[in-house]
């Protein structure tokens, strides 16, 4: 049986914000698999920063996509049929199956997912990559204490949503930086941040340090850069440390961004910066997730989700969610669950 | 009998460089040391690049100098009278005296120096606080390991000559980044740098770092600042270390200066970033001094030292220094050793 696959493909590279026509929509046929190999329908689809990056050209040693490639992408579904003996038809796998409705992948490539433990979009948020780097990037390498002040940025995306949550289960002060006001009463209201705001009203940065972090800044867990950071980097106490997760205010610039130089405040505050990938803790992923998982089984931990529906609906959320208009994890739904 | 006693006191706060006429030569008797106080004539005063940051107007908190105060600094002398049992007269001591002929201490704010094992005025430099710096920020912090490239800003600086030895000693490939040709050479002949350059001619940074550091940059040993290390950051190996002791390009700015972003770079290298204070380290200077002794007496580490002569030639002196101009750790000779 030959089944119509449709997939999201990068038609052009763009510059700046991606346009809707960077993206095009296929239809192609998908093989049976092979020895070895699983055929997957996919449920959710997870849309990610990380993607704009992909985008570009790169040099040899990069991940970028290829013109007419299928996007990168996360995705958790079902098996459909299996040349593997490690899968059933009927499981439930997380894998990086790009945006497409089938995917063929190699057994070893799958993550076989427990559907009765968490739903399974689970994989691709809070359980998954994005929780995952809210979890080493702030225990592993901010090492939050309880009383100090933590401040998010991104705060109610994937990763900072998780990162927050953590920082106050360590008895900490958090204060979260988001892009709607919406957003910041949810932080506030719903997660039970101590302070949030919505960085788009105004731009005096430095004045919101001082009233919401009145103790000065321990530990700054960064998803945004710009000039967020750049403030943040004036109110910093001696001592703190930043997490460096992503810079999602500068994957989208058509030139690069000059900002002031702050490289002084670190020595005078003995500060510590880490950039990291989430995937360097390859080794400690079942000590996270587990973590994780328990803490969501206890309602300690909360979530949130945005559901686009439809492999078609893919590049504009994907273009949403780089502006913000995301709330919560944001994810396309490609077939029922 | 009552002793004149000349200093350099802050006249005016300088706005960028600082000029002759921010610093006043002034004329004072010195008391007689009271009990638990030394008298200590200097012979060696230290110019460094962080008085100039202190020069500056500063918060409550700050370590700023007031207008009219003696210059801070680190000085070297002896034992004129002492009204403590802890020194006797004759002994030689390291104390922060600031910049003038004689200075009255308490004896808890001295350290007494073994002239017998090093010229006292190391001190100041090898043994002192920069090659203390060099020590703790180049093995603490980032950990050297043989093989690995290590880049040395402000390399014939006081700091830089001792923490880029260190790396050799390592049996890493050390560059160093110098501001004349004379430096740069005097790290290759007599330091046995692997490769060192004048920043001053031209302005292709990029271009020095893939020629002088074919296989990146491990570690980032950072005196400096400003486009050198923007440039360096475009060069990071995965997993690199840099350790921030001083911006000494930005201290005289008249604005602040702006500069490209560059912290996706630490995030795609998971790369760490950290400032610090030696006085940090306070508790392992025994260690540090021991470390740095050793390599002193088996000829291990060498240093060069220049010396201005005289209290009232002090400001030239400190303003040359900033200017990039001295040829090893700047020193003024106050009285004869």
């Amino acid at each position: 049986m030959t089944r119509v696959n449709r997939q999201i493909i990068l038609a052009a590279r763009p510059f700046g914000f991606p346009r809707i026509s960077d993206f095009e929509l296929a239809y192609t046929s998908l093989p049976s698999p092979a020895e070895g190999e699983v055929l997957v329908r996919t449920v959710y689809l997870s849309l990610d920063p990380y993607m704009r990056i992909r985008m570009n050209a790169g040099g040899a040693d990069s991940d970028s996509i290829g013109l007419g490639a299928v996007m990168t992408g996360g995705a958790v579904g079902f098996v459909l049929e299996s040349a593997d003996p490690a899968f059933e038809v009927g499981d439930a796998v997380f894998g990086m199956l790009g945006w497409q409705e089938y995917a063929v992948a190699r057994a070893g490539e799958l993550r076989k997912l427990d559907a009765a433990s968490a739903p399974i979009s689970s994989a691709l948020g809070v359980l998954g990559m994005p929780g995952l780097a809210a979890y080493f990037g702030l225990v592993d390498i901010c090492a939050p204490q309880a009383g100090e002040t933590v401040v998010i940025s991104g705060a109610a995306g994937a990763v900072g949503m998780v990162a927050g949550q953590i920082a106050k289960l360590r008895g900490c002060r958090v204060v979260g930086v988001a892009g709607s006001g919406a957003k910041a009463a949810w932080l506030l209201e719903e997660l039970g941040f101590d302070a949030a705001w919505n960085y788009k009203v105004g731009d005096d940065f430095d004045s919101r340090f001082e009233t919401l972090c009145p103790a000065g800044i321990d530990v700054y867990f960064d998803n945004v850069g710009g000039a967020i950071t750049d403030a943040a980097m004036r109110h910093l106490n001696p001592g703190a440390r930043i997490s460096l997760c992503g810079q999602n205010s500068q994957y989208n610039l058509e030139a690069p961004e000059s900002g002031p130089r702050w490289l002084d405040q670190l020595i005078v505050r003995q500060a510590r910066v880490q950039g990291f990938l989430v995937s360097a803790y390859l080794d400690r992923f079942p000590e996270g997730c587990a973590q994780l998982t328990q803490w969501l089984h206890s309602g300690q931990l909360k979530y949130r989700e945005d559901v686009a529906h439809g492999i078609e609906a893919a590049p504009q959320a994907f273009i949403g969610m780089l502006q913000g208009r995301n709330e919560g994890k944001q994810l396309v739904q490609l077939s029922e669950l």
